[in-house]
């Protein structure tokens, strides 16, 4: 009994990340969950905003935006409209925050890196790709920083990964990483961001339709958990690569 | 071992329903959790958005705010800065949501509920007290409505109950209904909305400071459940009062 | 002969002012002209704008707001359509005259108050209720802040009372403090603000229909001006009792 | 004991009328008091905004506004900083509230008249040089469009004149029609709009320093009652030279 | 075979240009090209934006608007509907890149020069005559701080004169200085921009119907530069005349 | 004497279009000139803006944008602001007039083309890389709707091919399509806008130092031509390509 696209319900999309996708960012990444694609950069610039300064500690942020033509049916430009809708605001914040669990003030020093995540074809599950993207293009900025003597010698901002991947029930079944088809049917929808060692960042499930119960919420959190463990692993492999190559 | 403000870790903070307290509104209600204070108002009007009219649907939305004041330190009006915040468009989407979860649009019709949940006092747990207190406004509002006949004979649009609790680990330890002290200390901080009969609406989990387990995950899990069939009794019994007394 | 609620002409609703009603701000007041309820707060921050520093002199001013369900119908909140509508502006600004009208700037010294007047439930008058509730919490902080050393010993920044009621004609006969049903079918419509002393600090009468002569402006002038000796007479009362009792 | 331009208290600045400043507005007035000059222009348009459809009754509304370097020091576009400031917004209800008081909406028909009044020279009493010139222009507006058969024959919409001007307290002189340097220095400040029979549309007192005693205010009315009187006079000349002389 | 107004195809229309229209300005112009009026005012300020300030280099810039009623049918005031649209955004940076192309920055030091253009009557060609006029404001303004030693001894902000004028194709014939009727019907369209020794500031041609080929756009080109000698000739007649006669 | 990038002064730097580049939109295409990438789709729907309804005349429209990281240095979003910068809209203007100029609107039909031009990295001509790609996605998204019987048999909306290149003056050498480096040294600056006939479209040219002459402008105008020509061929060869392969 497979899903629309032949998958199990344990398995994910084919995933692919390109590092290196702009020349000018610090850090970059073309990241696909399927047919979702994000276009993911790290922009490593010194100092901090003006709350943080002399704090000696540094700041990560993040944007998230849709192309117009992400979606099957073209949506208004929030330039354009001159506001900037609760969807992205609430995925631009949980973004941030999910970056932010995994760095180490102290040790980035007063600077600030802004994560950009612009959605560039949307198949369901953009914020998830958009963090696990993020990550990659953090951890290259990072790097790209101690190569410049921009972060003092010996000190590791990054104290651990982080990836994310949607999960919901579907027709009674719990699925993982969904495409918009399924995100569309499910009566539960959840996102959760683990980090590498299988912990957890952020747990956000809604019911769509029927409230979930406690049986329902544990078969989710199983499955998610083995999802961002097999993404942990890819972006290790992705980062593992020389950039350029 | 207790906490701040001398309750244990499993107590709610004392919760006061007023009913009635607008004259105007189809449903209104202040709630209390303690110092939180939240205004909530159910406003009934016939008709729904342009996309939904033909349906034979209803629509419920809500909207929060917070008074400049409402907190220790005064804020800028979102209307004199001329745009919402992120936090204000997340938590306005997740009440609405929450209450749709129990809301039959079929049996509503082509009616369409607004509600307003403006926070007074903050005190923690803001979000949890407006969705709270939204539902009986909400109850409250389709009684009138039926009252008035707008709503079909025999038909019910309210479908179950909701309530909402936050949750967080404060010093190692699972603490229910967090207050802002509590709040800014906590470790990880999870809001949980559930229905009167124990399942969930809506999870959502946030580590602050180091990523949170499986096993913490549960402890907070049992915590808000438990909170949440207290707090759906409170409700029940505001709700069987006279109106007015 | 008497009014929709059964008052003589010259007659004021019955009057609340309530003290102490957030935890938070230096200066706070619910205060009720019958239903009309409008809840004012005033911060006391020590600095001042931009364009004032260095003056020595402090600065005062209001920001006014109506709850979106305050009314009888449901308004549109100013945050959500992103801008401030004209009688938002109007009334704010004259509130923040009217306060200033009995500062002293220089024993302020370098010291900012907002006053923030939010209606909860509205029926007619709700600007003169905010300035004569704004009056009573502007008191509050400015003893709050001879409390904490922020104002010079021995300096009085508040060199006068103020109230405020509005004055109309209806049906030919000239009414004080107007309820919203009077309101509506008022030929002229005045709101006087005055000092405790009977001076006048704002004076702002509008024909609604047909224009006003002399006499007609100097009954509704005597009546505003009695009117207001009874309001200044009640925040003197307020403010006589212990705030917590 | 005369003023900084050598008038008598109760004198007018020197008042010019000049109809048909535009080809393409229904009625254009380009009018100084003094130095201050403003550009006044009727636009009638056949129908009504939505709210008025189908009532059979017409508007008019108003819109202020100075030109950035109107004053002394260059201001910054409303346009450009993307919001209209609350002195705007105040006087442009003043305005349209003045001129709709000499409105007859059933004779007006469903037709609406927009005056804009534009700012180019200030120099104090924009707003009663706005008002004054704004009635001029739409009574050609009105003429225009009984010659064009938009109003029903034999229906009069205009039902009155108005004009207006300001009065103050200077060094404890009550002076008619303040300059921007008086208007500064003016203990008290009043803006008086009067019907051509003597009658009062608005009156708006403001102490900008002392408080104003009701023998000052008298004396301020009795001023600007009889500068009226004057203002109605030029209006009549005005109106009755032949456009285009 | 003549033009609409009765002129040959090389011929402008009546150009004036007063000076010295503003009081408050330090340079100031009412231009007019036939029809078409705009009021033209060059505010000198001492500082540079925040981005220059150091560089010991000046600045020059330009708004340009529209009032309501300066075309046939009412247009939206940009400061109501809260946003610069884009015509008029790039009619503004069109005249400050015009104007800023004979300012020698040095010479200016760090002061800023601001053009307002604001058309009181629009009739073909108002971003033309804005340049045109905003020269001779610019020029008046920078005498004037020469006049208060507000600009080094001997130097010479000012290093070329500049002026602007539309041409385009209208039934196959080329003409200078199209009026609004022509503009209309004109398949192509091009404003330039001269310096007084005749050589091009600005570009800017468009088909608004057929393409056009490179002998039309010579003929464009020939008829324009034409125009603008004789601008130039009327700008430094206007120039040469005692301020204030 | 060569370029930065080895290139001759009239030569092209490579040119990539690859469409379908995304699987919403009914034309997509990822257009690179050398380093600068831009992203273009086109969203063909049924309908026409209201002002259009009616009239059996279709619509094309553009909208540009770039992203915060296409640039060095990261420049703040547009929707974030609240508000479309000047040089956007300017941008967004002049691709939506090339592309209506080869647009028979009346073989459209009541159908609108809104073209997205989203820039992904930019390294000079944006603006004209976004025109040539925008005009490949039109082509598709036409052919897509000719497929869908969504025009009518036989008609042909698209009359012509159009493509865009910049050209600037750059040491005294006239230069065919600029990257970023020269275009910031280039002392004249022209976009140019052709029909794949060699006639224009769009001619922009501005003096970004010292006015240019004649013989400047020709060389410009010769170099831009012939660019187009070989744009013209690359679009062709493009779009005779099996789209996915």
């Amino acid at each position: 009994m497979s899903r629309i696209d032949g998958r199990t319900p344990e398995e994910l999309r084919p995933i692919t990340i390109e590092r290196g996708w702009s020349k000018h960012a610090e850090g970059s990444v073309l990241i696909s969950f399927g047919d979702t694609k994000v276009f993911c950069t790290a922009s490593f610039t010194e100092g901090v905003p003006r709350w943080r300064k002399g704090s000696g500690e540094g700041w990560v942020t993040a944007e998230y935006s849709m192309l117009p033509r992400s979606t099957n049916t073209r949506g208004d430009r929030e330039a354009v409209r001159g506001k900037i809708g609760g969807r992205t605001h609430e995925i631009s914040r949980l973004i941030g925050r999910s970056l932010r669990a995994v760095i180490d003030y102290k040790a980035l020093g007063e600077n600030t890196v802004v994560l950009d995540c612009d959605v560039l074809q949307a198949d369901g599950g953009t914020r998830t790709a958009a963090i696990t993207g993020a990550y990659v293009a953090l951890a290259d900025a990072i790097t790209w920083a101690q190569g410049k003597k921009l972060i003092k010698h010996g000190r590791k901002p990054l104290i651990g990964t982080v990836s994310a991947v949607s999960v919901g029930i579907v027709d009674g079944t719990p699925l993982l990483d969904l495409c918009y088809e399924e995100d569309v049917r499910a009566e539960t929808d959840m996102n959760v961001v683990c980090t590498g060692d299988g912990r957890f960042v952020e747990v956000q499930g809604t019911a769509e339709a029927e409230p979930f119960d406690r049986k329902e919420l544990n078969a989710l959190l199983d499955l998610a958990t083995s999802g961002c463990v097999d993404l942990s692993a890819i972006q290790q492999a992705a980062l593992a690569r020389t950039l350029g190559e």
